[in-house]
């Protein structure tokens, strides 16, 4: 940590911040240059420290050289997280593939779909049984029912499933009827509910805020990891910026950067990261050469009459199928291992 | 509602879709450009039609003439709405000046700042006893202990309090010590929060998310009115935009626009719309010159000592009582009324 | 300067770095942390040298510790540029009006829309001659000959004009005609306009790039400086956010941030900055209050009929007149100077 | 075109409205809804319109259903443009690279580099003689005489050339030294210097203002088009966002959005995109397999000591030759022609 201190600081105060500085229990280190003083700390400080420092009288600036989070670095762990669920595994060279509509809307069209994922080469199978909506007479989802409706098709197909958890006291609840529990944009920084998964081992794919940082990406899953549970997977699904013909703008700059970081795996959600249709499988194939370890994609029978608005981004199943094998071919150039199982489907 | 279709929409699908809109109890209106066939909607539609219009083949827009949010709305509420507490009104005319720590800290402190905002002309005692912080090392507050340790400090001063709620578990209790419960930026799309909050009659000032529309904010607010309880202020709080060097952007321009889309009071957070303590005197009164309802302001006795980072944007004492003098005297030219009580504080 | 080096330097690398450091005439200064070693750069360094560093294999970041502009900044030139054109004095504690249409469009209009500004109190008449259109289908003013309609308005009634350069090679023709020559916001880093605008003495009016930050700006400045003109005003008119209700989002905040910087005036521009004449009284009102030296107003007396689409933005001529009345309340508890002339306009 | 008008409109102002609107040679369509009344407008009409009629009393909002461009619209040219310049074809399926420094230091180092260009596969060499600097105190390029360094190395091996332009003055001596001419970000909307390269036909390369639309963007490359040059190439290089770790954010998305709405060629800058060079070679596939019809990629044999700061952002020579070998790879996959050819370089 370095401390800048202003152009005018009395040697008085100077050494009253020094002072202070070293009642902490680490070290310092002045040195004096043209215009300015900057105190370099030696040893591990307290990270609240830093805040106090940056707001004393007669400093600039405080600089941290050491990063915020610790157990999502790399510097902590310089292998790869390999999640495996039931035998699929998440992280490192694999390569998974999520399919499935916005909401979960029947039984039979949870069926439907899930076999299409299944054909298709997909390993699990997506749906939204409690949906975040703006507004609060938008449709808000089937609720519990929803989530039997989800794990019995899962089952049926050999799928694994993933589905939102938007509150604490759910978190139980789905994690008994569901793979892995997926964290909304809208909810990255929803501490409870981080801390609450923190509690618990079940795979958590968190998405990344729309408007947040990497920096913050990594802090909120490292709440999720200081907690106990080492099963996080970090989600880019877009960020808002000024361009409004797509729904948000797609940062897949954001995959590499968080696996250098980072040893957790990262998945591309070019649905959500694009808002339409026709952009989703260019988005994904280029999720894919920027070195995700997975995608998530809206997949719908008859988008037309879907629950949510959401239909508009869903690919239709030839779509999402001749997709797939594409990403196979694609796959071992890039480093990837997916394979489209041959075998019929488990009926 | 406004349909536009491409550019080469047949016959029979126009139908289809026509013939799909008007199962729905509404009426169609065809006009056919040069280029496009236009549908209008006649009749109050669903708020879900339009996202299902927006996902059908061959449909390239939806455009919404009337507005998502209708409790919130001016057109619903033609005056102000004004919130009154204990006698301290709020909304309208009124300005309501909001003070104190980022945190509490002890009853000492509490004590002590609630003297300093009561004389200086303050009606309302801030400090957060449960703190949203991003990284999970970092002071999280003191917890269910501080509310009553502010609660204590706002009756023997004669203040309301205002502290900040996070999950639906904690509403009650916090409900139980506070006058008003502050949401948070990261929690303004924290619908489980906002439906609790709808269920109470408590006050509620409602943080702008930092990356949120005027109409996300304003949907927002619809959540706790759809759900019953009026009693709702707006809070801009500043955005996240490219500048760094303030921690946020503060939008005033916020200010009139939310008043006149709503009828609910808006107040100003210059203290984290700037993230810089010699900034937010002139921004507070930048705030009240662009008509906002009022102001909620951090101020430390010892800003160098506090326990979160943000004493860099609190005011010292004097700061805070001179500029509630200046306000004082900006107020009516400004259509706000706002008198300092010289009346000695009752102990 | 301060140089963080990586994690894992040899100590080879480190002496190669502070060699090539040295070799540059500054002297360094060598910080071992526990994580990493930190090069302290002591001594006016090249601004080149720091880019240089930045890319050298093991340095993980450059810190710039003074500014990369000068003159421009307030530590080297403590007291506020006034800049006095035929007696009217921009800066310090002085308050400027600026107002008139988006674009000239007759010498009939200028002639009606100078005597309005002029009675109303405004010393400045503001008017375009040629216009920055996104599209090349739009109207692009009317040119050099509305240049003399301006100059000819603004002698006849006793009022200052400024005026817009694009390109180069018109600034000397547009210096004969105008006071004041505004840099749009495309243009803030156009640097062959900035270093050609050094070489002359006219008053120069510089605009935030609409995604430019303070730092930016403010070097755009300095490039106006550098070359000999020390007449440059700032403008703040509005940054590019995801809202989209305004046509900018307005960041008064600019205002005192620049001031604390720099010794130039700042200008509010709250017309670009909303892009809805429903909104300029008030942020008008906004700016004064968050310190602006002045204010650039557009003001039309039939924007309906307005020959470019930024009539929506412009006050009517009894909304300007009411706004400078009200400003010449304020400014006094403001600390600033204006006051309308009450003697007949001279003809 | 659609005209919504308020909720409030009297019969009076809507026929005022209609009869304005009919004046300009254009039908209207009147379709009454319960809350709003709305204009559609029929018939090819002015785009200076849709501005007069967005400013009139009582118009709530104007909708344009035609974009605002013609010439660059796939509406208007279906097929792909391919510019042919000296047998390279750029455009459709083929795939262009485009390397070399950022700036031109000495006629030694681009006689390396191009050689180094041409044996990885490369067909165009890059290199600014004249760079846009933030601040005035920064290298400015070396001006003409690189120009002639740069076509002699390009002669020499066979490559094509590509520099900046910055200025209409120097349109002219740079279109006679080198084979495209490259507009910068901040120029995207320097609208002078545009229609002066509309009046010459040497293809253009115009790159993404960082805070620019897509609509604005191929406004800009209207300018040219109108004008009467019809090769232009628009150039991804990032946008600015609020995060910083990356020099901008590369949007991909951008790629096949621009080549549905336009028939232009769109090539990707993976270097200015992300401002690190250990992301560059994965953003180079990831835009390959987004549908870049060519890539602009800085390459330098010594970095260390670059003459700008964005050495931190090229490749080594041998990167940029492991990356065209992987792409000669991806490109089949992808619907691409990219050929390595293997004889070796002309001396």
């Amino acid at each position: 940590m370095i401390v800048i201190t202003s152009n005018a600081i009395s040697e008085d105060r100077l050494s009253e911040i020094v002072g202070h500085i070293e009642t902490q229990g680490v070290k310092t280190h002045i040195s004096k240059g043209t215009d300015r003083t900057v105190i370099g700390i030696v040893g591990k400080a307290d990270p609240i420290l830093a805040e106090q420092i940056r707001q004393m009288k007669d400093v600039e600036d405080v600089i941290k050289i050491t990063k915020s989070y610790k157990l999502a670095s790399r510097d902590f762990q310089p292998n790869d997280t390999i999640i495996d669920i039931k035998g699929v595994k998440i992280g490192g060279d694999n390569l998974v593939i999520m399919g499935g509509p916005c909401a979960v809307e029947s039984a039979e069209q949870m069926d439907e779909i899930a076999a299409i994922v299944k054909a298709a080469g997909g390993q699990v199978l997506r749906g939204g049984a409690f949906k975040p909506r703006t507004g609060p007479y938008s449709f808000q989802g089937v609720g519990v029912e929803g989530l039997e409706m989800m794990a019995e098709a899962g089952r049926k197909h050999g799928l694994l499933t993933i589905t939102e958890v938007m509150t604490p006291e759910y978190v139980d609840v789905i994690a008994e009827h569901a793979d892995i529990l997926q964290i909304g944009t809208r909810n990255m920084q929803n501490f409870d509910l981080l801390r609450k998964l923190g509690e618990i081992d079940t795979p958590v794919l968190l998405k990344r805020g729309f408007s947040a940082t990497y920096d913050e990406l990594l802090n909120a899953a490292e709440y999720i990891l200081a907690g106990g549970n080492p099963n996080v997977m970090l989600c880019e699904r877009g960020i808002r910026t000024f361009e409004t013909y797509t729904r948000n703008t797609l940062d897949l700059t954001a995959i590499p950067v968080l696996q250098q970081l980072s040893h957790l795996p990262v998945i591309s959600d070019p649905s959500h990261g694009t808002g339409r249709r026709e952009l989703v499988e260019t988005m994904s194939k280029a999720s894919v050469a920027a070195g995700a370890n997975g995608l998530i994609v809206e997949m719908h029978t008859d988008p037309d009459n879907s629950m949510t608005g959401d239909g508009v981004q869903s690919l239709f199943p030839d779509q999402f199928t001749s997709l797939l094998q594409d990403i196979e071919k694609l796959a071992p150039l890039l480093g990837k291992k997916f394979d489209i199982i041959k075998e019929p489907v488990l009926k």
